[in-house]
């Protein structure tokens, strides 16, 4: 299990290289939830997203050796970004797999920080072995995007902030489920930095896995996919599950019309680009109020990388 | 002249009711510039923009008769929600008149701080006329928009607020241009605070009568009216306009077409929601590259307060 103090030494080792993000808290929210909320707004992290502190501290763990001939991973999201910018840093190339059907704002904005993209088919098979085939010729260190503890441990560091900085005894914090890399580290800084904390899950009813995971106790596939929230969309991972089912209070799942009222609300009331992804514990907390009324709870707001054509589309 | 110390006592007045708004910068923005800019967040203040300022200065200002029958003005935008939210302080009524086509996001927002509304005909002879009627009937103190001192000497605050918490000697300080109140309170917190600042004036083509005014030296109509920017319509009066002449550097005219692209900018890269009259000073200083290279530079965006359809329109 991830320690306290790996947690603590990954957050000096990223801290010169991320934002410490700030913390926003709104009436208006607080008055329809009947909670205290406190967002911890990712959407104003380096590269856009929290990625980019589990992406960095697993970078600058890597030796001389490991690093030379650079990183490589695959993703049509913002870990994608994650590694570009954590390969800038160490000075080192960073190889990009992304599917030929990713978004331009996403291919470009991993060539703004100087990665070099490798198209693949959009499969999971196509991208794995692109992503093969770079280690073969270039030597590239890959970096996967959840399924690391190092990445588990970096991206702990984010309830931590939260925790610190408000100084609040949390009852609870609530991240959303993708691969699972966010949730667990949110867990393991609930269980060590928080008060009693209760560590809550939030997914899509469209990509539903982590809730069927969680209750079986074996890694399980969602029923079926089909959600606005595309960093959600992967399963879970033989690194972040055991972490979550050990520490989870619970999962709470989601509609699409759910998520899309969080999203308006977010937009007009917090005043924050974020994407949808992000507002699932939101949504969550809304549909479940009876467990969240009177309580201080936090939220990851998880990041702000969205087409703005998509954007114009959900508000519509 | 409203002096320096005058601008230093309404801080002080009205900091226990405001946010102290956050400043942002962004490598991109900066880079597609050619300048440092430095984002004076007035979206995140309270009722979503600066009219909180000057609307709360003016109110403590007046005299516990002045106040005991009510607050009152006509406005379809943020002034209305600063009045009622100035009287909601106070623990006095505010009687706000809007036009009957207001948007029902405004008429709420307006509702949500306790403020009685009083529809008239969207004419600004039927806004005056009701207004007349509320002081007649009820009593109430009238407080105008921005042609009042005490309401420019609040607006002022911003800019003090974004020189004092950056610690930069600002180049240049840019604000928009409705009638004039947060630009001659900008003219003269850059006058008064800043190290030998210049500050500029924004405004659309489609609503330019600041710089027909500013070069012509007397108040003029603006040729036209066609802006997204629904906040920066009305035109300079005569409590701004000898401030703005005798303290503003230049103003600068945008097209509708420039005000659309900052705005996309800001949403994509600072992860923010504003409303377009905000993002002006943006496209001015990208259209005016060589007036501000190099330079460091600071921009008022103004306020959040925009409808979520409006903001998927202007996203298509």
């Amino acid at each position: 299990m991830i320690s306290k103090n790996q947690i603590s030494d990954a957050h000096k080792r990223i801290s010169p290289f991320i934002h410490r993000t700030p913390v926003l808290t709104n009436t208006y929210l607080n008055t329809v939830s009947g909670a205290n909320i406190y967002f911890k707004c990712e959407n104003f992290q380096k590269i856009g997203a929290f990625k980019a502190r589990g992406a960095i501290n697993a970078a600058l763990k890597l030796s001389p050796e490991q690093i030379v001939k650079g990183l490589c991973t695959h993703s049509s999201g913002n870990h994608a970004q994650a590694i570009a910018y954590a390969a800038k840093i160490l000075g080192t190339p960073a190889y990009i797999v992304m599917p030929s059907n990713a978004p331009l704002v996403k291919v470009n904005a991993v060539r703004e920080y100087g990665g070099e993209i490798v198209f693949c088919e959009p499969t999971l098979i196509a991208r794995e072995q692109a992503v093969e085939k770079i280690i073969e010729e270039h030597g590239a260190y890959f970096i996967h995007p959840f399924n690391n503890q190092d990445v588990i441990t970096g991206q702990a560091t984010c309830a931590k902030e939260l925790i610190e900085d408000t100084k609040r005894a949390f009852d609870a914090i609530i991240a959303p489920i993708g691969g699972g890399g966010l949730f667990a580290g949110t867990c393991l800084s609930s269980h060590y930095f928080g008060h009693k904390t209760f560590a809550y899950g939030a997914e899509p009813e469209g990509a539903a896995d982590a809730i069927l995971s969680f209750k079986s106790g074996k890694i399980e596939q969602a029923p079926y996919i089909n959600t606005i929230a595309d960093g959600l969309l992967t399963t879970l991972g033989d690194q972040t599950f055991p972490i979550i089912q050990q520490l989870a209070t619970d999962i709470f799942t989601v509609s699409e019309v759910e998520i899309k009222q969080a999203l308006r609300l977010v937009y007009e009331r917090l005043k924050i680009v974020v994407e949808p992804s992000c507002v699932v514990p939101l949504a969550a907390i809304l549909k479940n109020k009876a467990v969240f009324e009177g309580k201080t709870v936090g939220i990851i707001l998880t990041g702000g990388n969205i087409d703005l054509d998509k954007m114009a589309e959900y508000l519509s």
